[in-house]
């Protein structure tokens, strides 16, 4: 049996479909029993029409019934959170008590009542009224259902159907159409029926969740560029989200994408002479969580060259070789992170340790320690910011905080940047030099911190310069700060006041929310 | 002699110029004497560097600096008004004393004196914090100059140097590289020696603003896309825009366009019953305008069938026959008009009057109204939605609310939609009918009012839906809310309190900045 797509309020098969596909056992190396279709642009096209519907429908819907939906959907997961951490277990070989019964689902369902919260709250419409013109504006719906492509790396979080994405989408007044990943098409099924669930519970328009689990990618492309729909968002490859982002750019239609990143990490000398071996251990354990295979995996290190340097590299590389490797999500990940490997040896760099792939029961790659110098890497700058998605990191020796500067200089732009420090102000001035060519290369500027653990609140960034997103003013993760991307600006020029939104009316519609009247944020009436 | 442009904080001869160019009279059919060059990429790439060193610098100015500049060039703007006034007229044909000199000089200088207090108060750059994590973030300036592409139709208010994004981009923090619109290349030249004495008076990075006047295409496309730049903000036709738009989305760079836009008006019965007479005349006086050379200008009306729809037709039509056309901007302007028409009869509109070449010493084409029926319209909305850039509208029959909204619903994104009604109630059914369909449709939703008339305030959206624009979240009218296009969100996750920058830091740096601290907004310290 093939399991039915969920399109136009309904659970049904897929309408021609191309094919079936089969998740895998990262752990085990054996496919998953169950089929799921890959669907064609007929499914698509239904979806597309059935949501097109839905946004209009969703637009005289109260932000309140949208916030009451988000929390059922939340209860809904934590009452079926044993199969869903099961069922993801199975297909990602996460953890499944620690990761994903416990931490991922806890961010998961955070997310989605943080959404309700911005939805019932409505600050995040940024309402902004001038009494002298009597001209009024604010964010609100696209007209369209927005698509949201979840990555393989956090099947509950960033689902496309429960993830960061889905739930800005749905504050926002937007239906979502979600393309689930196919590395994990069991545990998003479970998820797309709790939500769906909470919709028909909740009384929204049933196409306000579709879901759709694979198609091939001249299907994808239709998807994100179809007139119909109002905006993508996307976490995963740069050769996809490039892709998609070419056809979405072309139509006009919104695209954000989280792509790829390498996160530099830049330890100044005063920082090593403090505390290598604490620096190494953080190191580590940032690099090595979840495989690896995480966003803002530190993936660069710039450090000093001289001894300080080598004894750090020395205690990250006994870390790195004496911890065993852990399973990667999916059958291709030990083959990238070879050829990333390839990459960046071919451009210089030497392997410390690793460098093979493991023989495990599943797939794994050995954790390898990379190094250049200053120069090798300024030569070769572009090949040596190649991110390979597991356990991997290169370091880069320099002379000097002014030569760390121009490798900040070089870098793309990524989603975070860390500078460790000591705790004396020696580095101060080495700070002082780096920093300036570093903060406009990165979303999140950190001191003393790895780049992993991305707090859910509203003054994160997750998001950063071309290439590691697609555009620098927004981020993915922080409420309210990533509905934005979902909204457009609407101005009310002379408007009767019968006829303006709840928000935009001189009463305060929910007596708290925050508006910008005359320039002036107040929780007051006009 | 050939002109210099301004680079890198000089004004040198053009390197390698491809040649040169004139402006013409459009009043008098007679080329302006002086010669102005068209710039290679030698210009762009030297523009680019310069531009991205004093991107780089500008980080350290102090925004009351930036500040400073904006009122300094400002002043200067009005201490040499009357011969900029003057070249201005000489170039585009606009009235000198009314419009140039006191109309749209009061608005530039308005909008950069704006720009000034928002940089000042610095409440623009969102500055958020959460204490308990201690993550904060704020919108700071790009890695790179801001490019503006001045129109033709606005030779100060949207001038390239010293337009409404030129002002965003200085008081956001950015250099600008101003590419001049070619048909008013002298009252650039003028502006354009206004903002440089003020960068050199307050003591800003010499290559802080930077104008080349004119470069083939290919220039262009390199111009917007090149890694050194930060975006562009263009203001011209669709044709120009979307090339640039593919270029810079290609290499991941932000671009702002405001292109094309017919600006619907409704007219719904009740308003006619009422007074026919007097919106026919709004319509006449709103759709001539600068001989109808307006971003929203009324293009489009749609109103009831029968006796009262034909009435109006009738008043509007005499107006646009009795009275002289205006001076068109530029050579092309009556054959890209001519054009336009020929692809609106082609698809089924009737001109009603007007549809010729006037015969006038300047460039000029008769004022014309055209008509068709809303079933005509549906059945080839795309053709009939070709913008006309002069005082050209079509009006379009419909025989109820319901077919208005299907006509709503076939349109593309506009910066304006304005609705008609009558002041007692009758119209209000059929309001409720029309809103849901065209309020995503456009930027700003009128009521009772034509769209020309773009007020310099924060509620202003000048933008909409693709392709009046190119991304529906943004606004190029409007302080601060235009200021954001130019800006990249930074966070900072556990950076030292000294290390943060003013905005973030505990202590408010004004004492009367806004900040969300926490979720509320205050102008207290943390």
């Amino acid at each position: 049996m093939t399991h039915p797509v969920l399109v136009a309020g309904s659970w049904r098969p897929a309408h021609d479909p191309i094919g079936t596909f089969h998740a895998t056992n990262p752990a085990t190396r054996e496919q998953r029993p169950n089929a799921y279709p890959i669907s064609s642009v007929a499914d698509v096209h239904a979806a597309l029409e059935a949501g097109h519907e839905a946004a209009l429908a969703l637009r005289s819907v109260a932000p309140e019934q949208i916030a009451d939906f988000l929390e059922q959907f939340a209860d809904n997961i934590e009452a079926r959170g044993d199969a869903i951490a099961a069922i993801g277990h199975l297909e990602t070989a996460l953890p499944e008590a620690t990761r994903l019964r416990k931490g991922e689902m806890g961010r998961t369902t955070n997310q989605l009542r943080q959404a309700a919260a911005a939805a019932r709250d409505r600050a995040w419409v940024n309402a902004t009224i001038d009494t002298g013109t009597n001209i009024r504006s604010m964010l609100g719906p696209l007209n369209g259902p927005v698509v949201v492509f979840g990555p393989n790396n956090f099947p509950l979080a960033f689902n496309g159907i429960s993830g960061g994405d889905f739930a800005a989408a749905i504050a926002a007044g937007n239906p979502v159409i979600a393309k689930a990943n196919p590395a994990h098409p069991g545990t998003t099924r479970l998820l797309a029926e709790a939500a769906f669930d909470a919709v028909q519970a909740s009384g929204l328009p049933a196409a306000t969740v579709q879901l759709l689990y694979h198609m091939p990618p001249e299907a994808g492309l239709e998807l994100v560029s179809h007139p119909l729909v109002g905006a993508t968002g996307f976490t995963g490859s740069q050769f996809a989200g490039l892709k998609l982002k070419e056809a979405a750019d072309k139509a006009g239609k919104p695209i954000y994408l989280e792509m790829s990143s390498v996160n530099p990490v830049f330890i100044l000398p005063g920082a090593l002479d403090e505390r290598t071996a604490d620096v190494a251990q953080e190191f580590y354990g940032s690099c090595s969580l979840a495989a690896g295979q995480f966003c803002t995996n530190p993936g660069l290190v710039i450090l000093p060259s001289g001894e300080a340097g080598e004894a750090f590299a020395k205690a990250a590389a006994d870390l790195f070789a004496q911890n065993a490797p852990g399973t990667l999500l999916s059958p291709n990940g030990p083959g990238n992170i070879a050829n990333a490997l390839g990459t960046l040896t071919e451009h210089g760099a030497e392997i410390i340790t690793g460098g093979s792939e493991a023989d495990t029961p599943g797939y794994a790659f050995e954790n390898t320690l990379l190094r250049t110098d200053a120069n090798t890497f300024l030569a070769n700058a572009e090949a040596l910011q190649t991110e390979a998605f597991g356990t991997v990191s290169l370091l880069v020796f320099a002379d000097d905080a002014a030569q760390m500067a121009q490798i900040a200089d070089a870098l793309d732009g990524n989603l975070t940047g860390s500078i460790y420090t000591d705790t004396n102000g020696a580095d101060d001035n080495a700070y002082t030099t780096l920093e300036p060519a570093l903060r406009p290369k990165v979303g999140r500027l950190l001191n003393d911190k790895m780049p992993t653990g991305v707090a859910v609140v509203p003054a994160m960034n997750h998001g950063g310069p071309f290439p590691s997103t697609g555009h620098p003013g927004f981020t993915a993760v922080g409420i309210p700060a990533s509905l934005v991307r979902f909204a457009a600006l609407q101005s009310y020029d002379n408007v009767r006041p019968h006829r303006l939104p709840p928000e935009l009316q001189d009463k305060n519609p929910t007596g708290t929310m925050w508006r910008s009247i005359d320039g002036v944020w107040t929780q007051n009436d006009v």
